[in-house]
């Protein structure tokens, strides 16, 4: 029992430090002997734990992905106990939260169109093992059914998660590879492509799905 | 002259090859060494025309930029000259086109957001030189101006290129990686993912844009 707590423990750590490499950096500069370098534990032992560097960042991913799940999850319950419930609060403050991780992002959009790593993306998917969904569709999924009626079908509340979630995560990549960009550019302020005009432009884009689909589905 | 119009020529070449790479295999397999063997072009004299890699791969981008804006322009130039213009129709064949391409946009996506790509992201701006532009956006401009009026403010027009041609270039590359990816998945005829189902949230989030523009911007 010990033993395996020590692993996880180890796991944990390695996965961490992983992470700070991706954030900081550029997926291709990913290196495992750098990993192993900083924190002292030999190459040998990281690929125990996670046999190569494709497993590994797979590993990494899956970590963004329960993190932000979990962080989404709690945005939504702390409006709920708010006294008015407001799905255009819930999305400014994901909004927010999203602009808040775009590094992770980032790195997760990288990952996922890097298509010569082999990395099970069953883990993202809540509806099936077929496909992989984005993190916090859960909570989206419960704030769409609120708003639309829990007589919307299924599949319709799954493509709207699908088209936001994913104007929204590249978006926030994006705007990531903007700041990285920003010795030439200062795009903080721009009409179009500063944070509050996306911010303005994402909300607007939800609103109108969300009008557009109680026209389509009346109560 | 005859000397400049050989460069153009072995600089095009240069390029087309470099395209045919970046399709075929992942963008941090890029090499120029393969590019130089497959060609028959020594090494030194690529980097006489392009300086670096870094500049090869963002001439490869602006020739993807290039060429699909012309695309998108022709759609819509066809779609003027039929009997009856429909914006749907439009949106249909610019989705199918973003999907045939879509080897082409998941490297236009990791490009960009490959932070350590020194590229002059300019020439893909047509309102200023201060950020980069989605290639169409001057047919998309046209799109929505003959849809909403000549009277909707610029940046609102702006904002909803900018959303929608996000979704539908990250969406086209992610379908890139799921193709890739097919011998675990396949999406062709997936209820929320397949091909059929991803054209039909597109176009329904296009509908729903201009609709609420339309309410929010009257004639």
């Amino acid at each position: 029992m010990e033993g395996s707590h020590k692993r996880e423990h180890t796991k944990a750590r390695i996965i961490n430090k992983s992470l700070e490499f991706v954030k900081s950096r550029s997926l291709e500069d990913f290196s495992v002997r750098e990993v192993s370098k900083e924190l002292g534990i030999n190459i040998a032992s990281i690929n125990y734990y996670f046999s190569n560097k494709e497993n590994l960042l797979g590993e990494v991913m899956k970590t963004v992905w329960n993190t932000s799940s979990d962080k989404i999850e709690n945005i939504y319950l702390e409006e709920l106990e708010k006294e008015k419930w407001s799905f255009v609060v819930f999305f400014e403050r994901l909004f927010d939260y999203a602009h808040e991780i775009s590094d992770l992002l980032a790195f997760a959009v990288k990952h996922t169109l890097s298509s010569n790593l082999n990395v099970d993306r069953n883990f993202v998917s809540i509806y099936d093992s077929e496909y992989p969904t984005p993190p916090g569709t859960k909570t989206y999924r419960k704030v769409f059914i609120k708003e639309l009626g829990p007589h919307v079908p299924e599949t319709e509340i799954q493509k709207c998660i699908h088209t936001f979630a994913s104007f929204l995560t590249f978006d926030s990549a994006l705007q990531y590879s903007n700041i990285m960009d920003k010795d030439r550019h200062n795009l903080d302020d721009h009409p179009i492509l500063g944070k509050k005009a996306r911010k303005e432009s994402f909300i607007k884009m939800i609103k109108y799905q969300i009008e557009g689909l109680r026209k389509e589905f009346p109560a």
